[in-house]
C-alpha cells in the first residue's frame, strides 16, 4: 500500500469530522467549519481541475496566505494527483517569475489581494494558461483567464474519488533562496511528506495530537509550514489559520480567543510577540508550547515565555530540502526533573536527530569532530523524507553529496550528541585567523533590556581580515542606549576581540522573504558605509 | 534513503548509550546493562553470523523467551540483512518442525530450557545447519552442530558496520496458526517494521517514549511482541524483559521494583494479574498503561485496574498479517472531560483505525455496514507495514482480497466510527437464524465475582442449529457459584434466548500457544461431552 497524502484528509473526514476550521478574513472577521465540510470541498475543488486544464503530474502553484482555501489545496491538488507549488509571496517579482516559470506551474491559485504582483510579471509567464481568484468573485484584473474559487466549488463533485497513487510521485514543491542566483526547487514525494509528517506526530517529538488547536503563524508558502497542515489533518485537530498579513497583536488575539495549544511562528515573529505582551497582557493559558524557528531563538526570548507564562519554546532545525524538520530538542529520561532555566538549556540548542535522520558535523579535515561542544564542523544530514537534489538544476552538485544535504551551517555537538548551530558558514567571522559567532553576539545583545533586534556582521578590515559590526534596533523606551552600553554588557560574557567595533543603530532589521534577518544586506551596507 | 531497523539501534546507541535493559534470568536474578553494550553486542554477534553460515537474505530462527539475547537478535540479525524468525515456542512438536522446514531456516537460536523440543524434532530437519545455545555454554544436548552464544558473542567485532538495506527486503518473519491446518507464513519488510513502529510512537496511539520503562510480557516470538522492541530502542527507552517462563507475580514485582510504566501482556495474563492483586497488592503507581491484546478484554479487568489503580487498560486490535497493530482506542476531543468509566465504555471497543489504515466492515451484501453499532460485518484492513499475503502458501488467495486483510472477524462501528468486535466468525452462535454473540456472554460472565475465567461455544442442536454452552472457572473463594446463579446473573442483561443451555465448570479454560482461549478444543468438547 502506498504512503499517500490523502491519508491525511480521509482520516480527518471519518474520525473528526466535526472537528473544527477557524480561517482569519481579510475584514478581521474568522470563517469557521468542519473537516466535513472541509473535505467536502478539497473533493469538490479537485473534481474541477480537469475542467482548468490541470492534468495529474501539472505542477499548480498557490500563491496565497493561510486560509482555509489555501488548507483545502494542500490536500485537493496532491491527492489528484498534481503537484502543489507554494511560492513564496515574499520574494522579488524577478524571482517569482522565475519559479513559476522554472516549476512549469500551469495555473496559479492567488489571494485577490495578492494579484498585483501577478498583473506585473504576467507577460513573462511562460507556462502558466489560468488564474483560479481564492475568493467568492474575480477581483477587477488585467489578468486572464480568471476564475473565482468559489465558483468552481459549488459547481464541484464532494463524492469525488482520490486514487491510490506512487509513493514516488511529486506531491509538493517548494523553492528555497540561494545565497546567489536564482531560488532552488525541492520536490517532495507522497512517501516523503507521509514520513516527514509521521515523525512530528511522535511523542519524543512535537507530539502533534487530536487534542491539540495549531496556529501556525509561519507561511504554508514557507516549507509547507514546517508540515503543521498535513499532521493537523491527519490527527484531525483544531486549525487556526491566520489569513491575511497577520500581525504579532492578531496572532496573540487568536491563540487567546481560540484557546490555540500550540503555534509556530518565525523567530522574528516570536521577538514582536514579545514585545507586544509586553505592551499588553494576554491569557496564554491553553498553550502547550510555541514553536520557534528559520533561524536560532535568542534565549531572552525563552526566557521571557517560560517565566512570564510558563510555555516552553520549541526549537528545531532544518531546512526546504528536508520537509523541513531534520532535529529537534529532546528533554533525555536523566533530564526530566532537571528546572525551567536548565531545560531551557537544552532547548537553545538545535537538538537531536529526529528518529530516521542521520547527522555527522564534519570538520575542515573532513572526519566528524569530537563530542566536546567546542569543535566547530559543518553538518550534514540525510532523511528518508530528505531531497538528494534541486529540481532540474544544475546546483544540485554543490548542495549534495552522496545523498547527505550539505547544510552550510556551522555546528558543534555536546556530550550528550545535542547539535548547537554556531553560524551559517557564510555568517561566521574571521578575524586574524579566529572565528567569532555572529549568532552568539546577536543573542547576548539580545538579551540586553534595551534592545530589541540586533544583527552581526562582518566588516573588511586591512588587519584583521574581518572584524564583527552590530546592527541594533532599540527598544521604543529605551532610545539612550548607546555603544559604551552594549560594550560593557558584552565585556563580561566575551573574549575582547569577539566585541563588536562598531554599532550601528536602526529602527529594524531588514528581514528576507522568509523573515529571517538579512544579513547579506547588512553585510553590503557594513562594506560600504553610507 | 531505506527505511531500515537498523536505524533504531543506531539511534540508541548514539543518542541513549546510558539507558538501561532489565532481564530476568533463569534463577530469577535480574541483568542489567545499558544500550551501548546491547549494541556493542548486537554487532558483535553480527560479526560472527558469517562464520555460522549465515548469508543475508537467509531466514534465522530464535526460539526463545523475551531475554536481553533475544533482544539483540531483534537487531542483529534484521541489520545484518538475515530475516529474524521468532518461532512460538507454544506450539506442537508437528507445527514447529513443519515452520522450521517451511521457512528454511538455516540456523536455530535457542534457550537452553528449550532444547528438548529441538532435540525431540531434529531428524525431521531438512534446513537447519546450525543451533545456537543463548547461554553462556552449551547444555547437554544431541544437538550438533552446537555454538554458544557467549563464545560467539566473546570472539565477535563491536565495530561491525550495518549496510544499508533496500527497504523492501523482509526482516522479519512469524507464522499464525491457522484454524486448520498447518501455520501459515507472514513475511515483514524492513519498510513495515519502520512504518509499524512509527505509529506506536505518535502520541495520538500508545506514545512511546524515551521516558517510558516497558514490560512486554507478551512473547517475543509472538507477532513481534507487538512492535514494542523495536519501538523501545529508537526511542531510548528502558527495557524490562521478564525472561524464562514468568508468572503473572513475576511481572507485578517486576513492574512494581522497576518502576515500569508501560506493561503489556494477553489477555489471560492480565485476568491472572488481577487474582494476584486482590491476593496481595503491589505499589503500581508507575504505570500509566497497560496493554491487553490477543482477545477481547472484560470490562471487569478494566474496571480493576481503573478504579483500584488509576491504570486505563488500552486495547488494540490486529493481527499477525498487520505486525501486528490496525486499531487503538483512542479518547477523542470531545470526550476528554468524560468520567474514567465512560472512557472505558470507550476502551473496551477496538478502536479506530490507526492512522495510515484503511478499514471496512462488510455485510452480507458486501457493502460497508451502516455505523450504528448494530448491522455486524466482517473486518477488512489494509496498512502501509500490511502483509498482502502468506509466505509461499496457496492460502493465501482465501486469506487476502485485492491487498485487504479479510479478518474472519465480526464487528460493528458505532457514530464515533469506533470498530466493536462481535465475535470471531466461526466463534458466532446461530441460533434459529440468529447470531449470539460469544464474546458478549464471555465478559459478562467473568464480570461475576466469583467468575475468574469463562468462554462460551456453540454446541449443536436439533432444533435451533446451535446453542450457547458456557465453560467457567470458578474463584477458588467461591466454590459454590452454580447454573441457577449464573441464569440470575445473566438474565437482566440479555434477551432469554441468548442464555446458555449448559454451564460446565472446569478448572481452567484451555489456551492456544498465543494465550487466548482455545475454542476449539471447547466446540470440539461441547460437540462429544464426556
Amino acid at each position: 500500500m502506498e504512503l499517500n497524502v490523502r491519508a491525511f484528509l480521509e482520516r480527518a473526514q471519518i474520525y473528526f469530522p466535526q472537528n473544527e476550521i477557524v480561517s482569519r478574513c481579510p475584514d478581521g472577521s474568522l470563517f469557521r467549519y468542519s473537516y466535513r465540510e472541509m473535505g467536502s470541498r478539497a473533493r469538490k475543488i479537485a473534481s474541477r481541475f480537469e475542467s482548468l486544464g490541470i492534468r495529474p503530474g501539472d505542477k499548480v502553484a498557490t500563491f496565497a496566505w493561510n486560509t482555509h482555501r489555501h488548507y483545502e489545496l494542500y490536500f485537493a491538488l496532491p491527492s489528484y494527483g498534481a503537484v502543489l507549488h507554494t511560492v513564496n509571496i515574499r520574494l522579488s517579482d524577478e524571482h517569482i517569475a522565475y519559479i513559476l516559470n522554472h516549476s512549469e506551474d500551469v495555473c496559479v491559485f492567488a489571494d485577490s489581494d495578492l494579484f498585483p504582483v501577478l498583473e506585473r510579471i504576467a507577460p513573462q509567464l511562460r507556462t502558466v494558461r489560468t488564474f483560479v481568484a481564492l475568493d467568492e468573485a474575480v477581483p477587477r484584473t488585467s489578468l486572464a483567464p480568471v476564475v473565482a474559487y468559489e465558483d468552481l466549488v459549488r459547481g464541484g463533485d464532494e463524492g469525488f474519488g482520490f486514487r491510490e497513487i506512487d509513493e514516488h510521485t511529486p506531491a509538493v514543491m517548494c523553492y528555497t533562496s540561494a545565497t546567489t542566483g536564482n531560488p532552488k526547487g525541492v520536490l517532495y514525494t507522497h512517501r516523503a511528506i507521509y514520513l516527514h509528517t509521521s515523525v512530528l506526530c511522535f511523542a519524543d517529538g512535537f507530539g502533534f495530537r487530536e487534542s491539540d488547536t495549531f496556529l501556525p503563524m509561519v507561511p504554508m508558502f514557507h516549507a509547507n509550514a514546517w508540515g503543521i497542515p498535513f499532521a493537523a489533518a491527519w490527527m484531525g485537530s483544531k486549525m487556526v489559520l491566520p489569513g491575511e498579513r497577520p500581525r504579532a497583536v492578531d496572532i496573540l488575539d487568536l491563540i487567546e480567543s481560540e484557546r490555540v495549544t500550540f503555534a509556530a511562528a518565525p523567530v522574528s515573529v516570536g521577538i514582536e510577540m514579545v514585545n507586544e505582551l509586553q505592551k499588553k497582557r494576554r491569557d496564554l493559558g491553553s498553550v502547550r508550547a510555541i514553536l520557534l524557528g528559520g533561524q536560532a531563538t535568542p534565549k531572552a526570548v525563552m526566557d521571557f515565555f517560560q517565566s512570564e507564562f510558563g510555555i516552553p519554546i520549541y526549537t528545531a532545525w532544518g531546512s526546504t530540502e528536508l520537509a523541513p524538520i531534520a532535529t529537534f530538542s529532546h528533554i533525555k529520561r536523566h533530564q526530566l526533573g532537571w528546572s525551567a532555566e536548565e531545560k531551557i538549556g537544552i532547548r537553545v540548542r538545535q537538538g537531536m536527530a529526529s528518529p530516521g535522520v542521520e547527522l555527522k558535523v564534519l570538520g575542515e579535515d573532513g572526519s566528524p569532530v569530537p563530542w566536546d561542544d567546542r569543535h566547530v564542523g559543518e553538518a550534514y544530514v540525510r532523511a528518508p523524507w530528505g531531497s538528494t537534489s534541486y529540481y532540474n538544476d544544475p546546483r544540485s552538485a554543490e548542495g549534495f553529496v552522496d545523498g547527505w544535504w550539505k547544510s552550510g551551517d556551522m555546528a558543534t555537538i555536546d556530550q550528550e550528541g545535542v547539535l548547537r548551530l554556531v553560524d551559517r558558514a557564510k555568517d561566521l567571522i574571521k578575524s586574524g585567523g579566529e572565528w567569532i559567532s555572529s549568532i552568539e553576539l546577536e543573542n547576548a545583545l539580545m538579551a540586553h533590556p534595551g534592545v530589541r533586534e540586533a544583527a552581526v556582521v562582518a566588516m573588511p578590515h586591512e588587519k584583521w581580515l574581518e572584524r564583527p559590526v552590530a546592527y541594533v534596533a532599540r527598544r521604543p523606551e529605551a532610545p539612550g542606549v548607546g555603544d559604551a552600553d552594549l560594550i560593557e554588557w558584552l565585556s563580561p560574557r566575551f573574549a575582547k576581540w569577539w566585541l563588536p567595533d562598531r554599532f550601528v543603530f536602526v529602527d529594524e532589521i531588514p528581514k528576507t522573504g522568509v523573515g529571517k534577518f538579512d544579513k547579506r544586506r547588512l553585510r553590503e551596507r557594513a562594506r560600504n558605509p553610507e
